[in-house]
């Protein structure tokens, strides 16, 4: 039945923590390997109808052309080499601004660590920037983790997770979901207990599907908490008030920690969409709400207009815990020293950008205006065009950094992709790439209702990009539905 | 017999995952905590014996007094704001480095993600240095990881400990060790067993002891793995290639996964030492432990020459592991996204220096040869003035970033500082921190023998800190012992 050398196989992941041998390996890998070779063959001279890929899988928007904030590159430039501080070709506020920063590293040098949960002036920036963002929502310092990204701040799951509770601890997260947070669930030996989306209503969140949710939970695990991303990922949903009031009943009834994954607060183009935090309606909510529901809120340097990801910082804030919990949650994040320091200084500069009158505003409002109508008109744009064509459907995008289109896959066409061993849109997704260079995520990445089938792109890169990528989409699309149908 | 307030909190810890519980916080915050006050006070014009604090708790050289490296810092800044690339104020080779790096980004841009184990360049510039470094010995890109520094790089033991098992999975773990490691294998639901080196021989690792600690696991726990710091971390002792094959031939014959520790790898200074990698002695062993023997080797940009702990960064080389079991660590790793891209190139310069005829690099070879003095003349200095303490004894030290003097605390002390809650050593430098403004570390916070005290200190300053240090350390001392004794 087996070789020897698959049974030597077995035995050896026999021994490995069965926890990470059931996190499902992400299908980015396998179109990664299809994208070097493909990088490869065109270095080579070998002739494609494209003559770059166009790589829209991840929400990165310097890789999809959105240039770096000046003031944040110039800030962070002379932190790192502060003979500029005295050079007369930065802005002055820039060079203060460096100097400022500067004086609360150790040593006045960004080589240094800093305390655990980050620079103690830098944690109450962040505490300020949440209380004028919540309406004088009242955030305590010593409530905020600057982290190595917000999929990082995740790892608080492995203090609320009792990897012993028999049945398992659950986690209620959505459907569709940015992928990694399932894999960080069932990494940790707890069990994803899926909600759907209903995509009919623009990926609205509905409160029966909540409670659907904890009913299917029954005799398989016991759910300890709700994980949500307003706005959404891939979704591009943004909740309103009333939504998000319901589900705080929901957490408090049903005794669940809330998670609010909110990096993309700043994205909200929709006509009548508004980002709310979940800590100001908690708040609004007042008491004994208010007092009780635990929550934990991220959010991220590497979303936000300057879109630094290759810094690896985002910031968590706990609310309403346990004194005894948060010391443990202390200590637990204690093993890793710190957050990057050139990350929690780009999180100072995201949270207190220039303000009028300082030299360097005009440009940083010129940036950010550009970047905040680009990202609206590619949402617009990436609609328009996709519900032009047939066999694909996306609903109207409200927030967010992605496009999450429904495709229409022919049964001909899904037999050929069980042939060659894939999940029909990883096929699709596959070809897409092949034949016309461009590189989408498929929808079994992310979760969809059974039988359904969808693409996810980043709409957050520059206006030309975004018209390449839907111009290769388009193309490709049409002669697919040709050869399928 | 409790308060309600006490059982509530007892009902709510009961809750969470109790490998986290069982997490032992750092007697850093206790120091720190006391630290906190002393800089405010002295900010408030409090009056001290001292006018600041000196903090040499940590391996952090920028803090202590260490310039960072010219041609690092002037790399960096030109990544990350490229203007400067056309600076004429940069060295050429500066300016060309920053430019071939910013081209391996996608994007241009340093706020790109890269991919999942680092940038593809990086990697193969890693496996060069160790190849060089370990005189030929072969080491393929496809078994490095860049990740948030050396501690991170641990989490492949959530890989490798299966919390389901029964006895628990085990890690010998020496004891001193660097703090955060126990706290990690503690926080997976393993067991670490400790084994001692032997202070009296200049705290060498002795294999007897490694037989030992087995036999002291029986009925305990099952182990699974040998953690090994070499140099060493507190301890400053420098391994010998003959101990090194003994060490392999331990973990072969126990089947072990060995856990290099290798980040203080340029911080040799005994006249007799000198740095082998495990993988060198491993391959120079031969078939069948050089084809069979499980190796994790850890770097990090903190360490080395630069010092950039801010940076956050490191990279760990596997070596012999079964391609089923690299998958799964690879899906583990892919859900952090990938290492801070600054420190990638960070990693990238610390491993590629300035070679002789460029431009930048006389200064670079002066500045590290002066780091490398001072370390040298600091550790030598330190035994010295130690050890003409009485109660103060300190081993010769060989390589690493730290001192680690056994102290001997007077029973009249050790009963006060039960009165105070605290542990002996702990007392002793918190005492030193009032005293003198000098923060060390102490000893039950890297583990020692029962009965005997320790302090640590950094030894990775300027001279003149180090003097200081010392000069601090040995009034509070003689006072100290004149007090209680």
């Amino acid at each position: 039945l087996f070789s020897n050398e698959e049974i030597m196989k077995m035995s050896v992941l026999q021994e490995i923590n069965p926890n990470v041998r059931n996190m499902k390996p992400l299908e980015y890998s396998i179109l990664a390997g299809r994208l070097s070779q493909i990088k490869e063959e065109l270095r080579q001279g070998v002739k494609k109808p494209y003559q770059e890929v166009l790589d829209v899988y991840m929400g990165d928007p310097h890789k999809g052309g959105v240039k770096p904030l000046s003031f944040v590159r110039q800030v962070l430039a002379a932190c790192l080499y502060p003979q500029l501080v005295n050079s007369s070709k930065l802005p002055a506020d820039v060079r203060q601004r460096a100097q400022r920063l500067l004086g609360r590293c150790d040593g006045g040098s960004v080589g240094s660590y800093t305390a655990t949960r980050g620079i103690p002036e830098t944690l109450i920036r962040v505490s300020e920037f949440i209380t004028r963002r919540d309406g004088g929502v009242p955030s305590n310092p010593e409530n905020i983790f600057l982290s190595p990204g917000s999929q990082w701040s995740l790892s608080i799951l492995h203090v609320l997770l009792n990897p012993e509770s028999s049945p398992r601890n659950g986690v209620l997260s959505p459907v569709p979901c940015h992928n990694t947070t399932t894999m960080s669930v069932t990494g940790l030996g707890a069990v994803v207990v899926p909600y759907y989306l209903s995509e009919e209503q623009g990926w609205e969140l509905q409160v029966e599907e909540l409670h659907r949710a904890m009913e299917s939970a029954k005799g398989v695990c016991n759910p300890i908490a709700l994980y949500i991303v307003n706005p959404g990922n891939p979704d591009g949903h943004v909740q309103s008030r009333k939504s998000m009031q319901e589900v705080i009943r929901f957490v408090s009834e049903r005794k669940l920690f809330l998670l609010a994954d909110e990096v993309y607060q700043d994205y909200v183009f929709g006509e009548n969409s508004e980002f709310v935090s979940y800590k100001r309606v908690l708040s609004e909510m007042g008491p004994p709400l208010s007092d009780t529901v635990e929550l934990a809120s991220f959010h991220s340097a590497s979303k936000g207009w300057m879109g630094e990801c290759g810094l690896r910082t985002g910031y968590m804030e706990l609310v309403n815990l346990d004194p005894a919990v948060m010391k443990h949650i202390f200590t637990m994040f204690s093993t890793d020293t710190c957050a990057p320091v050139l990350g929690q200084i780009a999180l100072d500069l995201m949270l207190n950008p220039p303000q009028p009158g300082e030299p360097s505003y005009p440009l940083y409002h010129m940036e950010t205006q550009n970047i905040k109508n680009t990202l609206a008109g590619n949402g617009k744009r990436a609609v328009e065009v996709v519900n032009s064509l047939p066999g694909l459907c996306c609903q109207p995008l409200e927030g967010g950094a992605f496009a999450f289109p429904k495709v229409y896959l022919p049964p001909s066409f899904i037999q050929k992709a069980k042939e060659a061993g894939l999940e029909p849109d990883t096929f699709y997704c596959s070809r897409l790439l092949d034949e016309a260079g461009l590189l989408v995520g498929p929808g079994t990445e992310y979760g969809q209702k059974e039988g359904t089938y969808h693409i996810r792109f980043c709409i957050l890169t520059s206006a030309e990009i975004m018209e390449e990528v839907l111009t290769r989409l388009t193309c490709f699309h049409k002669q697919f539905m040709k050869d399928f149908s």
